[in-house]
């Protein structure tokens, strides 16, 4: 019999203590029910996002994971057995299932897509040519209606989000300004990804930072929350807009980060706030894979991965991610 | 020779203590120059903006009034002498000028406008047909976006901005709730306006009241921020807008209020937060004379004041307004 190794929610986390709330468990895997798909994970990918899945809130994306289950996340492996018409053994598939080994899933609840074997690294499917990428892409054209010339702020500029954000603006000519954690993450932004400045937010005063900017900010691509946004608000440009795609800061809250000290500014500067969440665009049948994958092709979006080996290793690789360890996209390697 | 008296601001108010900021003043009044009008008040208009202006702040709307020169604010009045082609001693016009009996103004840099003498009420002017109205029909249409059979929120209510948005979401079909402060202008609210709900925030607890609207709030018109945006932004329905008209919970703060607690929603619900700012949308063109009008002519819009005589009185009336005391438009009869 075919067992998996999963990962299980026991208990609502403290802070970064995921340790104390999930535990590695082995289980026996059966056949694949009929319309079900069971994939072999090559890779798991590690997303901010089910941090708050973890935590009792109700008023979150998604209700929280119940209690006792296996914590949920996305995946990228092969088929290993298939009783779908759609999907046949050793497909290349990524789809959302499990912390786990192996997942069997249903592929119309779990977003299962075949993928193309014909790239430069299979793990692209998660970050340049998958969610990131598409989040991306989603927030800087059809939620902040970034055009060439523009200032562009992006926080958390050197994760996987991010540091697509950074090269698809510099790609549709902006000045791009990433704020990032460490001197050796802004390095990279400005000498590998070629963006016009970088704030290392542990070392610069941010604030100060921004409010040499001339002419201010255009749109800003909010992955952090909390005192970043408190200091880009008063560095806006008139009439600018600013994209909610994450707010890290207050994911391991149980009520969410303060708000902005500097709220009064989108009245004062005529700002625009909204919530970045692709699954709407989708939903409207946007489909962002053709323009990502033609910039993938000419060279122009580069994935950049920080790898953890083993499902034994998961949670440390989790807390790199929500630590700000990481450059680029945080994968664990199965 | 001609005298005039007017507020002079001396200092920087703290809180609502205007006693200790401002000062009336009297003075001879020149004849006007070149290009000049020499207006007589007959209403001052009290508005929580000019608030702003009192404090030393550098990032609002217009730079701090220097401390030394007269207050600025609204009047409407008649033209006792004019040296500018399109204004004629006796015309009824409405500008900016200063809190005082008689401002000189240039007629490009206030604002002057001729106004029809045919209305039931001369002081509409100010409210439903004035700047108001203009402001309450901009964010609704222009910013929030407002359709037939939504459900709107609105704060300050029974305010003079805030009436006026009640009134024109009521005429385009929607179910409207307001937040005021007392079970007087609530009913005032239900009863006289017509609008579905009101909730009193001083007595009842707004959060859980509007946690009961089904469907949530497709959009917020809001004049105050502080706690009732809290309250607000957790009943917001998906995908909903907040237009930030006024945060006149933090015009008293030198910095601004804190940012709304519950931030995080703009995410979990994907909102759109925009300021409303009207001469934005008049610089772009926009003219909301006709359809204010239509409504006011056809009876389904009408104007409410709170008058103070007698230019002595003033800083008593702009208390009453920063308090939250007034129901309808704050006006001092000169």
């Amino acid at each position: 019999m075919l067992t998996r190794k999963f990962w299980r929610l026991d208990a609502r986390p403290q802070g970064h203590d995921y340790a104390a709330a999930l535990t590695l468990v082995e289980e026996d895997v059966a056949a694949p029910g009929p319309g079900e798909v069971l994939v072999e994970a090559h890779y798991l990918s590690m997303d901010p996002g089910v941090r708050v899945w973890m935590s009792p809130r109700e008023d979150g994306y998604s209700p929280p994971i119940a209690l006792g289950t296996p914590m949920q996340g996305q995946f990228l492996g092969r088929v290993l057995q298939s009783a779908h018409p759609d999907f046949a053994e050793g497909d290349l598939v990524r789809g959302f299932g499990h912390w786990a080994t192996h997942s069997t899933v249903d592929p119309s609840l779990s977003g299962l897509v075949r993928l193309d074997e014909n790239v430069a690294d299979i793990r692209d499917h998660f970050g340049v040519l998958g969610l990131n990428g598409w989040t991306a892409l989603c927030g800087l054209v059809d939620v902040l209606g970034v055009r060439s010339g523009e200032t562009v702020l992006v926080s958390a500029a050197a994760g996987s989000t991010g540091s697509i954000v950074c090269q698809i603006a510099r790609n549709m000519g902006c000045r791009v300004i990433g704020i990032a954690g460490s001197d050796e993450k802004c390095a990279w932004l400005t000498d590998t990804l070629g963006i016009s400045a970088a704030i290392n937010y542990r070392r610069q005063d941010v604030a100060a930072e921004l409010a040499r900017i001339e002419g201010g900010i255009d749109a800003y691509f909010e992955n952090v929350g909390g005192p970043l946004l408190d200091a880009a608000l008063p560095a806006m440009a008139l009439k600018g807009r600013i994209g909610i795609c994450g707010l890290i800061e207050g994911y391991t809250s149980d009520t969410g980060a303060p708000g902005p000290a500097r709220f009064d500014q989108v009245l004062m500067k005529r700002l625009t706030i909204r919530g970045i969440f692709l699954p709407d665009f989708m939903a409207e049948g946007r489909d962002y894979a053709a323009p990502l994958r033609a910039m993938y092709d000419a060279g122009e979006l580069a994935g950049e991965f920080d790898e953890t080996r083993g499902i034994e290793n998961v949670l440390e690789a989790f807390t790199r991610l929500m630590t700000g360890r990481n450059t680029g996209k945080v994968v664990v390697a199965l």
